[in-house]
């Protein structure tokens, strides 16, 4: 008997390869597309395909008829393929815009052409709400992003919205949370990594430190895309997918000291009260749409940072 | 002294060219750019070229190079072009995200490229919504588009949104209610009068005819747009704008037939709640953001249909 297919796009990434390694355990067979961009390989999918599990097609979401190519045998998609990086995408909004808005697009444009029924897409919770006033933020708030990367996985939850309505597809979005774990080569956490590798004696920290976010570790985060898998109904649905805590910038500071046995670290603030242009200075999610139906986060923020600061030792040993 | 610039896409259209109209009338010089796709000319826009207070341009909006050729003075963008069908999109979605969503993403590079620092962008306020439990709708409400042309518009909003905050622009989006009156050409009542032309007997009524909208004058918008652009503040905001009534597809189907002056016309039913794919069946929009600032509609829907046959009968008297 063959194995049910499904694709996962940007399952050479963070998140989609440990999307990819669970998929395989429950017995898919995994069909992966990434561009590689951003120093990506496919190191963690090289044993799943040598041992018949998954195979990989180096293609780009925004080559439309590259993406023809494909079978039309899946049973879902999983579409996590993206420009990863809110900075870039305010400094160049069209390359964002045409890796996320356009290249999503393709996607659904491929579901409707061959047929493919159900997808779940990953979109942002820490980016689609914008600055707002409702905390913590349920799925029903007015989106109002304030970057173009947020601008655009809310522009494709619009389209998610239509196509799912107009030809009768299952679709569901999860508002991911900011996401960190092994595998993870971007974000705050592994900044201040890379930052106190380099200079134990001080951080520099971008804004004032008192940004204030939720964070969900990978493996929690990986479950909640099989349950929604598995309970995908037709038409369109959104979860925000994301912690009950949260933790500010200078908590995650003192968290990696403390994980890399660092003393008297002096931190510098850039101040502000956000990082970056474009960054939203406050987040929290209200999970309780998605807790109903029976996931809940396992790690806490502060454990996950250990065991993301213990891979990320681990790795530079084994370098 | 010279006159402000404005410019206005789309402005040979429907709502387009009345509202060039009023910005000459309100001491403007106007630029238009319009692709003339659809059957429209550059007929309303002659006699203001010919006194110098309006030039045109036909770019389209898609090709971003022929847009970077315009100037930079403008002290505003009204952004109406659009491909107007949500029919085509539900077909031909591809199309209608290159014109739309594409498009509307190049005149907000256009802007911030060019240091353009307002615009008034003409979204649906039939079509974001989608099909949703709270009448009359507030523009607080979750967007859930059910057509690719709703998508599109939802989609451009949250461009708006992040352009405005991360580039000091002033955005207004006005999610526009059905608009009618002179000089359009698509549309139930345009449909109607033009079946009744041809065959005064009968009339068929795509649906079950209980289709319940809001509709809005053409005047009544366009006073809008000028007030709206007065109330333009930096950042991001959204109106609808739209009447506080609603009509049903079968009266506005008796009151075309009482404006032609017929008799004894058959109605009859293609069937089912929606005229078509991606149809939304009910629409009623609340309006009291708008008329907080000083506007209210003053043309009742019956009063402008009336006026739009009449216009109707006029345009085919002289032709």
């Amino acid at each position: 008997m063959s194995l049910k297919k499904v694709l996962v796009t940007g399952g050479c990434g963070f998140i989609g390869s440990h999307l990819v390694d669970r998929l395989i355990e429950a017995g898919y067979f995994v069909t992966v597309i990434d561009n590689l961009s951003a120093k990506t390989t496919t190191e963690f999918l090289k044993h799943h395909i040598d041992r018949g599990r998954a195979e990989f097609f180096k293609y780009d979401i925004r080559n439309f008829n590259k993406l023809l190519a494909l079978d039309r045998d899946y049973e879902c998609i999983f579409h996590l393929a993206a420009q990863p990086d809110v900075k870039v995408s305010v400094d160049n909004p069209r390359l964002d815009f045409e890796v996320n808005t356009v290249g999503t697009f393709n996607i659904l444009e491929l579901m409707r052409q061959k047929d493919i029924k159900k997808m779940l897409f990953a979109s942002s919770g820490g980016t689609v709400y914008g600055e707002n006033p409702v905390f913590p933020t349920p799925e029903t708030q007015p989106l109002r992003p304030i970057s173009n990367y947020g601008a655009a996985k809310a522009a494709c939850e619009m389209y998610c919205s239509s196509y799912s309505s107009l030809y009768e597809l299952s679709i569901t979005s999860l508002r991911l949370g900011n996401i960190f774990g092994p595998r993870s080569t971007h974000g705050v956490m592994f900044d201040f990594y890379n930052k106190l590798k380099k200079e134990p004696t001080r951080l520099e920290i971008l804004g004032n430190g008192q940004q204030r976010k939720t964070y969900l570790y990978i493996s929690d985060t990986v479950e909640a895309f099989i349950l929604l898998y598995d309970h995908l109904s037709s038409g369109y649905d959104v979860f925000n997918v994301s912690s009950d805590e949260t933790i500010t910038v200078t908590e995650i500071a003192r968290t990696i000291i403390e994980a890399l046995n660092l003393e008297r670290v002096r931190l510098e603030y850039t101040g502000g009260i956000r990082g970056w242009k474009g960054d939203v200075p406050y987040t929290s999610a209200d999970i309780t749409k998605l807790k109903d139906i029976g996931w809940k986060p396992r790690i806490t923020i502060k454990e996950g940072i250990k065991k993301y600061i213990n891979w990320l030792n681990e790795k530079e040993r084994n370098q």
